[in-house]
């Protein structure tokens, strides 16, 4: 039977890796909408291909390209943040959303009030807006699939078992790039260096956000949300090779773990297949040559991101959608070579600090959380530059 | 509400975990039956803790004491193979076979034909009549919930899943205390020196079969059985901190693993409380602490048996119960000293090489194989001896 699936971030890398298995899998799927920032050239080509029923351009000023582009096709084009929502709505058996950032936030919404399944990719929504998401999923009905390799893995540990039986969760960790090294070293970090992740190939932003370990911190936020064991039941576990995605371990002690090699392909596949499962072109687990998996506990004074994101959870509200801003910002000035690899946890620490925001009840409070957040984190970014 | 159970093999290691969980656990259970080879101390003082309905001793010669034992305590008495059979048939809501050894099959095939749920820790009676066993817990529509750690292991990792969607099974192994010696080396190794396994504290007949690499084939088998993907879907992997119990990788290359403590008493409350968990006093997974596993693809030059097994299951029929068989036989012997290490799985070899029994269709067929290899083994052992 032909599914219908509603592609948020085409041309992404979680969007060009789904498109990837679509592709293997071509009858059993039916494209019903690709949506891009401004690529026009690839989200035109990935249209002519798959041919949606729309393809729509998050920036208007990219719209006339893409109608150009499109031309002929059959294919309607629209754009703008409304078009987004508008195409989340259209009636699907599952929207992937893959849109990086809080741009994402608004269709993901949409398609959860709508009762759509939504396999998630996007990380800063659930960290922003995480009450607000699973309330709406769970007064539609709908399920969040989390694409997230460690959520993923703790999804499907749970899929045999009942969250009310799971004693911890713990979310694996590669501790990154600098887990061995010294403090006095890391305030010496380079761009260059934070970028490198050891095991995954990932964007500019969310390596460095694995080297400072508050991508760890920023899935301890979406565990929390997504799979409500209290806060206390979610722990991080260093574990450099990157090979056990996440563990449950339940009441009886019996710990289950995923593991897998490090390609997005197959937590999206267990996102598109559920409950079912695919077949993939990944590469299958080789042990005997891996030969050996290492934990260690992580160390908060050296990484103390995964600590600020726990107290962020404790005091709620709009807290971690401010934490989420902040460090946007902060990375981002970081990447810039304008401040020290260090300054980009305590810009966030700062602005936690100086700023409490009331609990958002509205996607546009949590909008103007944002904006307030990253107007803060810009101003200490500026005084670091000038001090 | 409370659940019948019915104990057999009260009195050995595997039955006195199950007694410490019901303990903890009192209202949950009515013990119905509770069984002893001729243990009759132990068995006296377990029935008069948890007042079975009958309490039965294999050996009838000890009958008499069990009678005096129990005199005005209301616990009815009863001895030999047929009582355990009918001890079986009783009404119950989930048996628990852990008669080690072949004097296990018969009340656990009679549990199964009546349709109970059998929580299975009697290894040697699934590997010597596996195809009898599934054939009449699938006419019954009886779940056979396996308590060996690694079978357990893959139960776990099925829970979510579907046998059709499994790519690979990985039992894994501790490769034993000559993991790392040569073959002349192991050439001279003493029964001491063999019963001493790494992980877990275990019987020597087990501890030997460890050694062997015997107790991995056999187990083989059993997962042959119990979870029917094809025997080239089934591997084994060398893990010697036997932290990961076993792995499943399904199609879409996600694999699921079950990892736990080396406590029996994990795998046997999740055959007590399945579909559900129950609470254990066992120690929780510390992976920090542990700090690191390693894995190592088997050796089947120094450790031939697993090759044995993996052969036997290719020949079906009759070969697995006359290697079981075989392997008592000279496993035995090589605890009296009368063989050496080597000699164990030579022997066994032999038996096959020589004896090719026609395909049991019946228990009694499956105790003439058994009784047939026993003798063939014994032969081969007194020529070792006189060589």
């Amino acid at each position: 039977m032909t599914r219908r699936l509603s592609l948020f971030g085409a041309t992404g890398s979680v969007g060009q890796s789904t498109l990837d298995l679509v592709r293997r899998d071509g009858e059993a799927w039916q494209v019903e909408v690709l949506t891009a920032n401004c690529d026009v050239a690839e989200l035109a080509k990935l249209a002519r291909e798959f041919r949606p029923a729309v393809a729509v351009v998050a920036d208007e000023s990219c719209h006339d390209a893409l109608k150009d582009a499109l031309a002929g096709t059959g294919v309607e084009t629209a754009a703008g943040a409304a078009a987004l929502v508008e195409a989340a709505q259209r009636p699907t058996d599952l929207v992937l959303a893959a849109i990086v950032g809080i741009a994402g936030l608004a269709p993901t919404m949409a398609a959860l009030e709508a009762g759509y399944n939504v396999a998630l990719a996007n990380k800063e929504a659930l960290v922003s807006s995480g009450e607000l998401m699973t309330a709406a999923a769970r007064k539609s009905g709908a399920t969040i699939l989390p694409i997230d390799s460690e959520h993923n893995a703790i999804f499907q540990c749970l899929a045999g078992g009942k969250i009310d039986q799971v004693r911890r969760i713990i979310l694996t960790a590669s501790g990154g790039p600098f887990r061995t090294w010294s403090a006095e070293d890391m305030a010496r970090v380079t761009p260059a260096q934070a970028v490198a992740h050891p095991n995954w190939s990932m964007g500019a932003k969310i390596s460095v956000d694995s080297a400072t370990m508050m991508n760890k911190g920023l899935e301890l936020i979406e565990a929390h949300h997504l799979f409500p064991v209290g806060l206390d039941r979610i722990e991080i576990l260093v574990h450099p090779q990157s090979v056990i995605h996440s563990l449950v371990e339940y009441v009886d002690c019996s710990t289950l773990a995923q593991l897998g090699s490090p390609d997005m392909r197959i937590p999206i596949s267990s996102a598109l297949a559920w409950p079912q499962r695919m077949v993939t072109p990944c590469a299958p687990l080789d042990l005997a040559r891996i030969a050996r998996l290492d934990f260690e506990a992580p160390d908060e004074a050296r990484f103390p991101a995964t600590a600020l994101c726990r107290a962020a959870i404790a005091d709620g509200g709009a807290r971690p959608a401010q934490l989420n801003a902040a460090n946007e910002v902060a990375v981002a000035a970081f990447l810039a070579g304008r401040i020290s690899f260090p300054a980009i946890v305590d810009t966030v620490r700062r602005v936690i600090d100086t700023m409490s925001p009331e609990a958002p009840a509205s996607l546009q409070d949590i909008f103007s959380v944002d904006a307030a957040s990253r107007a803060a984190a810009q101003t200490f970014v500026d005084r670091y530059e000038h001090a």
